[in-house]
């Protein structure tokens, strides 16, 4: 008998492979099948064991993970990419992670060509093993106030690094609490004054190479006070070895200090790098990373809900009728065809966005710093969006499943706790980009989303102070006007780059993202007299009128700020206005999003690429994304009056429409086939299992699994009950 | 030296304990402050350990707290209060909870004398240890179409419990997985037709109690199937074990079906009760005790917040100057003051409720039925939006604390994984009332958020087509345009209390906690015409506005319900119709929330009861409270047309004003320390510390606690990096 989930495969026309176009690098799915199968039939990579470990045993492992994955790497000759993927495969970082994407990537970005002959084959066998230490106990965001001191001794030309205070203490650093034996540390260069050995003055914060355990024993070296910082909320990161060090006056070699950029001479003098903003270069790699991993994550949960709402039935729509599967209520169509929208959103957006990211690397390493702010700011906007989205998505999605997706056995728990940290920082917790980046941020400022998103917006205010200052010409001012009512439809229609919008006025170049922000030159009288011309909820349909309204709302944000900030009758500290800083990062993040999004249905739409069934599916996915941003965006719209009370029926109406009644499970489903989830990745979750077996899986889970074991609590479960009993004897004694 | 908090006290005039009169009954702070510190001497009781716990550790442990707890009990003669309120002070249930709060009660409630004399001794011993299974695997909400059968055999005078398929297990059981040796069960009741002994006929749910494991060896008795489901996502109510059972023709005797409302005779005989509601009659307890609970893990969070960030500084103000403290930054008040004034809010409110469900179940035991069906609307109403907005609230809360929020050490992390579960039940597994429950729900349909509103909605269609169809004179007309401008202000006058409204129609009584549903009863061109006359920002301070801006808003979404049931162009199905249900019984639930909140307030200032500055400060967290419920029903309210453009703006400027401006944190400190948290209950927070010792104490818990053990990996770390080197040699192998 076919499942209900084979009956809708079905019923569908909609090739999933062909949709996976989009979403794949070529070659991926299948690279990704063969490795998974490898993997599977080894016990150590088991998933369903995990939600039974406490971090200790889950640290234990994960070591043994990584220990067999090196094994398999030699024993099938995985490439560098294939070792990621199976690393990947994990669902879980790792304690050798960081070693990965952090310690590797800034040797290589940072270190001397002698620095990288010397490391990177040590660290290639992992025989070095290394992390990458910045946040201390009391400074995570602001890294400039960093205290850990790295003092060049002329006389020994050797770095002596210590941590002045508790405060100083190196904190949350992947891959440290167990496993590193060695780590980049950020810490303050102090020279001597010339001429006044005795004195010493800081050059701010560099980065070194400092050994913390022995090669030979692992214990910690001399000087060094190191350990793992315990769990995290929810059994989030369990698997990593987050940890602390405090530095004793640990001695280090002259060459221990990266000095691709600026360098240190024996004599204790400094050479300042020859860009200054050289060793930025790379600042932005994890965290253009963040939106396509989220978006992943999301996807892996929104499969599994919807594979649960199509098995699990409940209530009969008529009396003595069947009961119905969940997934034909109104309410939870509205809840789970957005998630998937939005996770398509990010695959796609992050996707775009990673190859900005390397695009402008290549830029930069020919010694052009044009595009930095702007993938900066972008990649910021970007990281704040995806990761709020997607955190309560992951939960939204857990609860779609009603009461057993709050057992393990839904295996959602493990995404939404590992994701909602990605909201407060900004490294690979969270994030294992498919392709490893080939080079590390050295992040300046990391960290909470209400903090980083004060550099979207400070970003976008310098563009519109720089607009006003340069632009007042008659002709510039035409072209606003155009454009505003045009919605820059023509910017939108080049292909994505880095590269300033057309439209912008000749004095500022507006980067394409910004290039809205035109807008916010008219005099106030227009810009809020400027409403929407949507007649017909069809007429929301159009990505037009859904990228105007995105874009006057963002525009409304910022000019409300800016306006906030010039008024009199506020405070006009910067830190009082900072609550808007979230808002106007996301509602930035939206335009970019909704564009990439609408630009590459509308490029496979135009090439023939693909059947028209998976383009309509994708184009109706695009405007449920695009609609749903906008309905949530609804208080700014009408508060800037873009949108009256009329239209905002007609948007409401518009979503119902594209939810309920355009959106058939038989293309949901297609769409998540379109995922292409390999039986290993799905093997965490009972209620996600395709073949419609959930109940007969979860009572096994519960017969054979870690679960059952309850003659264990016999005795203590018999003291309680025998407690009054003999409470006489107990008296006695 | 003074901690900033300590100077941030000594800086306010408000007593926080006076603030507190309003938040627990007489005595209740020095009772919990005696057992508190009776709980601090005993290691058992140490909350640091369980983050390093699995979820089979967690169950030992909370079956060694119980066995303690009990030998405290004799120890100090606690009374049934003083131990219910050490059990509550383990912040987790146990596996005994649901013996306490659900097989006690369900006993007494629907057990004859005969058998209240026989179970409820042996139960107070704890020699009987029962839970409440309900919730099978297949079936939760919808509890009609439940399959364990309890067939009754003539023959021998026995009911035959059995679960007919795979499906029917019994599942997610409180207390069953390892503790119970008894169970209510729900199940079918079958009796023999009479005249044909082997045909049997079904009665619908009935309870029995059905012993499940030996109480001499505490082995599962024969024909029972029984173990712990196992862990829950995020850890959540880890010390709980839920779990499953099947029965095979297990033979239980007549008396122990709970007979006080149906009896079945020796004869096979079915006796109906005598009020067919009366089985209902205490329904909805646990739910009614769901509001206050989350309310006070709320404060917890926000408690810990509050303090975290006045102790953790980040950035300077100006070049040079000193790192700010977080709380100042108008990002982080913008978000934990809102929270802090919910937390009030669900307090204030869920006392209220609590107190009208005692009320209640007094007159449903004198026969009178009438307020049953108010009391199970608004209180799933009540559930809904409580356990929304505290889930999200903890999430948010632990989040202000940026990084470090992610550590265990926060402390919030318990507190979030368990309150999530209750947005997707309604039972005891969040929720310990302060008093247990004399009575205990035969709760009919218990579950998600979202199945549950469509009841709360069901409720209010009911009462808008009563109205509709018993009201058309010009008289209750009249009444209702002038309820509508003055907001029905005089029904709220009125004391609390489950009383239909007297300016409800005469025809149909609507309760009070819907009396501005007459407003339904305007033509829809004069519904829809009907405009809040706010006109400056300290108008929206008014609670006239605040709560006539509310009820519209109600009143609207209720509106556009019924008119897209009706409506022609939808699907007629309910089913069709369920994604508002939960916007509306939200809204529904805020006005009762508000005017419970204004009401206090106003209770407490026009009663001197308090110091004015006390006033002063609560009435401002009511107005946070109205106000950012309304910036959050913005949509709606636009959408509506009641709100207009420039009175939104208005609304945000005055809430900005009220967290920015009026709140300071010498008052907020106030607020929190009024909750009176015991430092054994704030014990389980390293972050929370009041002495301003965090990062001292974040050093010393890595350093003594659980962590700081990696000694025991240096096996497993040497064997990854001593991999190529032992290459050769394991090839050999």
């Amino acid at each position: 008998m076919p499942t209900p989930l084979d009956a809708i495969r079905t019923d569908t026309t909609i090739d999933p492979h062909k949709i996976g176009n989009l979403l794949f690098d070529p070659g991926y799915r299948e690279t990704r099948i063969r490795i998974a199968s490898i993997l599977s039939s080894d016990q150590v990579f088991d998933k369903s064991l995990r939600p039974h470990l406490n971090h200790r045993q889950l640290l234990h492992l994960s070591l043994r993970i990584f220990k067999r994955l090196l094994e398999l790497r030699d024993a099938h000759g995985w490439s560098d990419l294939e070792f990621a993927l199976a690393c990947r495969l994990q669902d879980e970082s790792l304690p050798t992670s960081l070693h990965d994407a952090a310690f590797v990537p800034v040797i290589a970005s940072h270190g001397t060509q002698e620095q990288q002959a010397y490391w990177l084959p040590r660290c290639k066998r992992y025989e070095v093993v290394g992390c990458y230490a910045q946040t201390e106990l009391a400074h995570g965001s602001n890294v400039q106030e960093l205290e850990t001191a790295a003092r060049f001794d002329v006389t020994s030309g050797e770095f002596v690094i210590s941590s002045p205070r508790l405060e100083s203490t190196k904190w949350w650093i992947g891959g440290l609490g167990v496993m590193a034996n060695h780590t980049i540390v950020q810490a303050v260069l102090y020279l001597p004054l010339p001429g006044n050995p005795l004195e010493y003055k800081s050059y701010g914060p560099h980065l070194f190479i400092v050994p913390v355990r022995s090669l030979k024993t692992h214990e910690p070296l001399p000087g060094i006070t190191i350990g793992d910082i315990g769990p995290k909320v929810y059994g989030g990161v369990g698997m990593v070895d987050n940890g602390y060090v405090q530095f004793r006056e640990v001695r280090i070699p002259r060459e221990n200090m990266l000095m691709r950029h600026a360098q240190v001479m024996l004599t204790g003098e400094y050479v300042r790098p020859a860009h200054d903003k050289l060793s930025y270069g790379s600042m932005i790699a994890l965290r253009s990373g963040i939106p396509v991993n989220l978006g992943w994550s999301l996807a892996r949960a929104v499969t599994i809900a919807l594979r649960y709402c199509i098995h699990r039935r409940q209530f009969a729509v008529t009396p003595d009728g069947p009961e119905q599967p969940v997934i034909t209520y109104s309410g939870v169509k509205h809840r789970l065809y957005p998630l998937l929208a939005l996770s398509y959103a990010y695959i796609i957006t992050g996707r775009e966005l990673w190859s900005m990211y390397q695009e402008m690397l290549e830029e930069v390493q020919r010694g052009n710093m044009e595009s930095l702010a702007e993938m900066h700011s972008l990649s910021v906007a970007l990281k704040v969006k995806s990761s709020t989205d997607c955190a309560k998505g992951l939960e939204e999605a857990r609860k779609c499943m009603g009461g057993h997706g709050y057992s393990h056995m839904s295996g959602v728990g493990p995404l939404f706790a590992n994701a909602t940290a990605s909201q407060t920082y900004e490294d690979t917790l969270a994030s294992q980009p498919l392709t490893p980046p080939s080079h590390y941020p050295n992040v300046k400022r990391k960290g909470d989303n209400h903090v980083i998103s004060q550099q979207t917006t400070r970003s976008l205010l310098k563009h519109i102070s720089a607009l006003r200052s340069s632009s007042s010409s008659p002709t510039s001012l035409n072209s606003i006007s155009r454009s505003s009512s045009g919605s820059s439809a023509s910017s939108r229609s080049s292909t994505s780059s880095l590269s300033s919008s057309s439209s912008a006025s000749t004095e500022h170049h507006l980067p394409l993202s910004s290039s809205y922000l035109i807008n916010t030159l008219l005099a106030p009288a227009q810009f809020y007299t400027q409403r929407s011309s949507v007649k017909t909820s069809s007429d929301w349909y159009s990505s037009t009128h859904q990228l105007s309204a995105l874009e006057h709302r963002a525009a409304y944000l910022i000019l409300e700020l800016s306006a906030s900030l010039s008024s009199t009758s506020t405070p006009q500290n910067w830190s009082s206005h900072t609550h808007t800083t979230h808002q106007i990062a996301s509602a930035h993040a939206d335009i970019f999003v909704a564009t990439t999004f609408c630009k590459s249905v509308a490029r496979v739409g135009s090439s023939n690429l693909l059947p028209d069934d998976c383009v309509y599916a994708l184009r109706l996915l695009c405007d449920i994304f695009c609609l749903s941003t906008l309905v949530a965006g609804l208080p700014e719209l009408f508060e800037s009056g873009f949108v009256n009370p009329t239209q905002a029926r007609l948007l409401r109406r518009a979503l119902d429409e594209a939810v309920l009644i355009r959106m058939d499970v038989g293309s949901a489903v297609a769409l998540t086939d379109a995922f292409a989830f390999t039986g290993f990745e799905m093997a965490g979750s009972v209620l996600g299992r395709g073949d419609g077996r959930v109940y007969e899986g979860m009572w096994r889970t519960v017969r054979e699994g870690e679960s059952g074991k309850e003659s264990e609590f016999l005795e203590e479960c018999l003291e309680i009950t025998g407690h009054y009993r003999g409470r006489r004897r107990n008296a006695k004694l």
